[in-house]
């Protein structure tokens, strides 16, 4: 196929879009590949529908492999399964609503759990029909409260979903892995630089996770990595590593100090170590890892009441309000406001202790850190008074821990290997071993082996298809331009007439003519634009390949241009065919 | 690619679901290329996808064989262009409409002429880049009041949508003929049969307008035809071919009769035949085609004020509301209610003549066979009376003509050629020569090439790909199940394991694995069934060409059997590669 620039529908342009802040944004629009029409709504150009097209190729060529069948559930949902399921409710104001000329009440699919568990439901009976894996490229919408950076982050976007369905745990064990593996080949034959962190599954119930992070600083998913065992995790998804118990012998009893002017950690601190404090006392130097603040917060599962809960820890870290939020899932949390204090008046604003909550019967949640025989510093429940040497196992038993407390770089690694390390991605993959929650929701049973009704177990697994067109602009632009690797780059060769000569332009078309013949795709600048501008707008499209036939052809000579190392050589224009031909196919 | 049928995700049904009316969505629900999901909302099963894809390849080729470029535009629009070309309001409740999380109004694309001619004011702006002509192959939306027919007219469907951009009338209609001939090539290869036929544009605005329409018994559009020439028309293009006008020398005055209990019009030609009537008088004997009946409507342009209008059509003849609706677009009309009648006392109910409605201002339009010198019995607007004689142009002159007549059988065909004969089509393609209302609409001028800014005129163009999925088995099945052309078959080849010997298990596999080493793809029933069970679902899943490894395979031979002819043949086995091959590749 030959693409003459004078005719295809594209503007280059010079200036960055006023909108755009990531480069592989401003770079895709000023490249002509996307257009925006909404908020987190775009138009594909041709060249950004080809590189679109391609990696819906990819995907798909990589899900047959693994023996997943294709289908395509509509994106107008009615709300019947999803009310179900309880996501009607759940997604918030993430999810499109809609109601038809009827009134009868529809959305626009973010995800198809629930569809793709009806619809094994409908066609199979048996256990003889299992395992089975079916996927689908399509439309998603997602109403985000802040669509970013183009086509990374859009309101409607183009996903791959794919849902397994075994008997056994085994079996969706293999299912999973199979994904995982088929992931990993996508994001290698695109050239996406990838970790896969274990992760929090959210809203979508179940049980094993992971997501595939394209790491990248403009991502929006922190997460953290040992460097010594390769251990990542999303930071929702990160175990705090429990040192080991302290034995109680000999540790001081607790002793409740009057401890004015301590309104923060800090002064709290402060005076421990001061004239009037317990630091000789005690012969250490305090920190703030010595004390323990306890957060008041309400949960509630859906559905449910209020509830006080108690979180305590170490007065060295904050809350992440991330990993809380994923620890209490599906529940969710406010934090206690003054009426809530006036409601329980044993709740000393900032001299909140363990005993006070535990007295009164509420919740307490502990940081893994608060190991038995562990001693702290913390709010003895009356105004101005600390308690000093209160033990964790001895003096207070909280109700469980809780992963609440932020991580830090330098952080242990769970699996005791070495320090952690944050960074940043962008999630382009996720995979699910979901279990039963949505075969238990629709009652999808069929026959087993030995005639008892079986109950599938499900696996869901999604990869970003429009996402990863943002993402290899992302991680693979330079300050030219695109470079799109060769697997779905838009064309093979971008090959370029750089000289006015009558021979030359016979060249070229010459050249393109016979690239097609030989089956390669070919962007042909045939445009009258000086050099300068077509080899700046051969940068900016960024395809992998650029032949340019300009004044060597004079000597017989064209030129090629590797798009991502910069190097160029001239070589005879009648090897040029055999040369692009071995550059292409490698 | 061999598919094979112990492993497909189907379930073939012996039943014909309940909600199913044609044959097209019986056979596309029984062979599980469909499933509903919700009311014209549907799933696409592994091997109705398949079909599907294959429609949009040859959509897709033949568009690109124009010189037309694809491009992708969202599914979900913001409200504002809408509002822009009035279509937000105009199209109603056939709308889907929705809010986004900041209460911002959007609307799932049902035709996308609004965003198409803003994409190329984005990035054209000079008379060098024209004529451009660009199209998408989307998701679709158009919430019908009556879903009918599984995917024949659904609520979310797939369509091929193109626009054309052209600087000069000539340009435009080239453009046009482009989009007819590749529309013509496309159903060709499908093996649709159909029929061009004039159209009306509706809501689309713009002029010159043909509908392709499949030809169906089932089909909701009428259409007309006349043999003798060709012409064909959708019953709302068709226009009137009025008689020729006749001298008012000779004709006697019109006069006004009592005429007593004539409130129909047969009572009124009974009366006219009668005894105490006019026939003697005027030596001939009336029919209903002398009457004059006049209906009274109001009609409302958008944005506008109800006026009355008065249409005047032969008394054989009815109302067509279709014809009437598409006459008045994009004016709305209503009948008159009593009250119009109160406030309106020259209007005599049953007596309304075109005397008093040109009296009294109210505009009034006639059906085209009321030329000058035809004669009319009609409403003398006195309660009981009637007047005869009274003829046009002479006693009263319409402000125009109407078409809002039926249109019957053996009527006149508009190029006079022979007579019309009605038939009933699926509209499965529309082309239109739209002319300048989007471009006016968002200011698209382009620098011309005198200097001057220029205005480009639309064509508009859209092909129903998943429709055409259900035509095809509409018109190409019989009694046993679906047949497909070779160009959209789920495969090329079905081959049936009829026979349980091991050899000939083994056969069928070697033969499966040459087609698909030689690039065809097959569908191979290795299931554990009868070979009766087998027979049936090769001729419910419609694939044109089946091979059965049977019982003469002990013989060295294998079957070859035609599913359009039902022809079938014994072939050696040792040369049914390459039969397939010449059967495949004709």
């Amino acid at each position: 196929m030959i693409t003459r620039l004078s005719q295809l529908f594209l503007r280059t342009l010079r200036d960055d879009p006023a909108d755009a802040e990531v480069a592989s944004h401003k770079l895709l629009v000023r490249a002509g590949y996307v257009r925006r029409i909404a908020p987190g709504v775009y138009s594909w150009l041709p060249l950004g529908l080809r590189v679109l097209r391609e990696v819906e190729r990819v995907v798909r060529e990589e899900m047959d492999a693994i023996g997943a069948q294709e289908i395509l559930l509509p994106a107008l949902l009615p709300r019947e399964p999803y009310e179900t399921s309880n996501r009607w409710t759940e997604y918030g104001a993430g999810l499109f609503r809609l109601k038809d000329r009827k009134g009868n009440d529809y959305m626009l699919g973010p995800t198809h759990e629930e569809l793709f568990a009806l619809t094994v439901k409908g066609e199979y009976n048996s256990y003889k029909d299992f395992p089975v894996t079916l996927y689908q490229v399509q439309t998603k919408y997602r109403d985000e409260e802040r669509p970013r950076a183009g086509i990374l982050r859009g309101r409607e976007f183009v996903m791959k979903d794919s849902y397994s369905f075994d008997l056994t745990d085994e079996g969706l064990a293999a299912s999973y892995q199979a994904h995982r593996d088929a992931y990993e080949r996508i994001l290698q034959r695109l050239g996406v630089k990838y970790v896969i962190v274990s992760a929090t599954s959210g809203a979508m119930g179940g049980s094993a996770s992971e997501e595939f992070l394209a790491e990248s600083p403009i991502g929006e998913d922190t997460y953290v990595r040992c460097i010594e065992s390769g251990y990542a995790a999303n930071v929702e998804a990160v175990k705090t590593l429990a040192p080991a118990a302290i034995p109680f012998d000999g540790q001081p009893e607790a002793k409740v100090y009057d401890t004015p002017d301590t309104p923060t950690i800090e002064s709290l601190v402060d005076w421990a170590n001061g004239a009037t404090g317990v630091s000789n006392e005690a012969s250490k130097t305090f920190t703030a890892a010595d004390t323990l603040k306890n957060i008041m917060v309400k949960t509630r599962v859906p559905g449910g009441e209020w509830e006080l809960l108690g979180i305590g820890i170490p007065g060295d870290r904050e809350v992440d309000e991330k990993r809380l939020e994923a620890a209490l899932t599906p529940a969710e949390y406010v934090l206690i406001t003054e009426t809530d204090f006036k409601n329980n008046p044993f709740l000393v604003k900032g001299y909140i202790g363990p005993k006070a909550l535990q007295a009164n019967g509420i919740r307490y949640l502990v940081d893994p850190r608060v190991v038995d025989g562990t001693s702290w510093i913390t709010g003895a429940d009356e105004e101005g008074k600390h308690v000093v040497g209160l033990v964790a196992g001895r003096d207070f038993t909280p109700d469980g821990t809780i992963e609440a407390a932020e991580v830090r770089d330098g952080d242990p690694s769970p699996d005791g290997a070495g320090p952690l390390v944050a960074a940043r991605g962008i999630e382009v993959g996720h995979v699910f071993q979901l279990g039963r929650k949505y075969t238990d929701a629709f009652g999808v049973d069929v026959l087993g082996e030995n005639g008892k009704p079986v109950r599938p177990t499900m696996g869901s697994y999604g990869i970003g298809v429009s996402r990863l067109v943002a993402v290899m602009a992302e991680q693979q632009h330079d300050d030219k331009g695109l470079r799109w690797p060769a697997e779905v780059s838009p064309a093979n060769v971008h090959l370029v007439i750089a000289n006015k000569d009558d021979a030359a332009r016979e060249g070229a078309e010459a050249l393109a003519a016979e690239l097609d013949r030989a089956g390669l795709s070919v962007i042909l600048d045939d445009r009258k634009a000086s050099p300068g501008v077509k080899f700046k707008d051969s940068e900016l499209l960024g395809v992998p390949l650029v032949v340019v036939v300009g004044r060597g052809f004079a000597e017989g000579n064209v030129e090629l241009r590797d798009r991502f190392t910069g190097e160029s050589r001239e070589v005879p224009a009648g090897t040029a065919l055999a040369e692009v031909l071995a550059a292409v196919r490698g």
